[in-house]
């Protein structure tokens, strides 16, 4: 039998919360998506203005950096022509997603969950992913 | 009439052995798809340690090798912009991967199934996929 | 943060073995597939002679008995005209099976996962199901 | 190592004209597919007048029929609400086919691919299947 630690409710919320001040710090309402380590949904907002495509972005990165064990931007970097990873992007019907923005949650050197911010800029979307992040270490109980 | 040959469970079990063994050796916990030669799942492991995502990324691997009788590294080198190939990620569902780790089976000269590794950088399932393949040969029956 | 009982891969392996055991008896090759307690793929076996739709069919049901945590002859016997879980079935994708077949692994009162029998009648599929769940208590570590 | 006999093109091409044939007697276009034992497309035609749904559901019977070795009016049978296989048709991504019109081919007792008929009545297109499976056992070299 296997143990495994996961993301609970409270810790989605304070992602979140660290997530949506940075993105309201840089002007850019966002989709969050919090998965748990298996890439399953715990928590899910859309701030006033957020993009409804987002709303499916955002639950792919945070999927892909959880199911993965991997950020979706360094899937990017491997997702080139020439490269053994190359296509990469079609996998798990789509879901598998190579656009930045996507970061997994790692406690203790676990991957716990995963965080996917989705309607800014790929590099906007990655900023506030790490500030939900940087938060969630700060703030968790 | 057609007489086609496929690999048996006790053929599948060999080809998961030789891979998980490769695996261990390089102390990489894979997710490892047997597929018969028409790309049907026949057995499948997900060594403890290897990835969510990547259980429907081998078996995706596993049913190219087979279904296609190619390797998905050999996909992967056509599957370049500029290249008549390029775009065959995206097909049969996006089920056509492209990503490297997936073997056709071939006794004989014919294809009798695919064995598809995931959880690694490309070249390590790539690796661990070949194990496979090799101690097959050398075990089956 | 959440702690979570898994099956392993070696409690998988123990689990389709007590399920093959009783398909062996009964004279029925069976696809056997076992999830973890998000119905997430570990492992599976389709023995020779399963059936290639019952490949899919019994992920399905692995994947409903543990992502529900509910057999899925439970929901079949809700899934009926006039009961308000009417139409369950074509849920999550059409992958929450309410076939029977598919059995949630409990054990200390939490769900592990699941594992989903397909070839048979669905009262076989059962049996079988309920024979791995059975042997796998007896014999685990 | 198993051996598998399978319809060959020549094989399906009879079936095709067993089955047009007959819908021509009865004066429905039909589409008519012929699928290999494990459910993959070998032939397939659309009458002049067939129906374009119609080009789909005739695969998914034959898959049916094929895959999962049974008629798929025998599956319509069961598929009704407090049986334990309703919801059967959702399976496989809504491929598995609960219509009638779907028939295995049957060869020496080894199920060796199957015949899906659609555009007319469920009954007209299980006459035309089973016309077309008669016509092949008469004429098959």
């Amino acid at each position: 039998m296997l143990t495994v630690k996961r993301l609970d409710i409270a810790d989605a919320r304070i992602l979140i919360k660290g997530a949506s001040e940075k993105a309201n710090e840089i002007g850019v309402p966002m989709c969050i998506a919090i998965t748990d380590e298996s890439g399953n949904l715990i928590a899910f907002e859309r701030m006033d203005g957020g993009k409804v495509s987002s709303a499916f972005v955002a639950q792919d990165k945070a999927f892909t950096a959880a199911a993965a064990r991997k950020a979706t931007h360094e899937y990017n970097a491997a997702n080139v022509p020439g490269n053994l990873a190359f296509g990469i992007h079609t996998e798990v019907g789509g879901k598998l997603s190579t656009v930045g923005g996507g970061l997994p949650v790692v406690v203790d050197g676990d991957v716990v969950g995963g965080i996917g911010l989705s309607s800014g800029t790929p590099q906007q979307d990655m900023d506030c992913a790490q500030a939900g992040i940087d938060y969630f270490l700060q703030n968790r109980g």
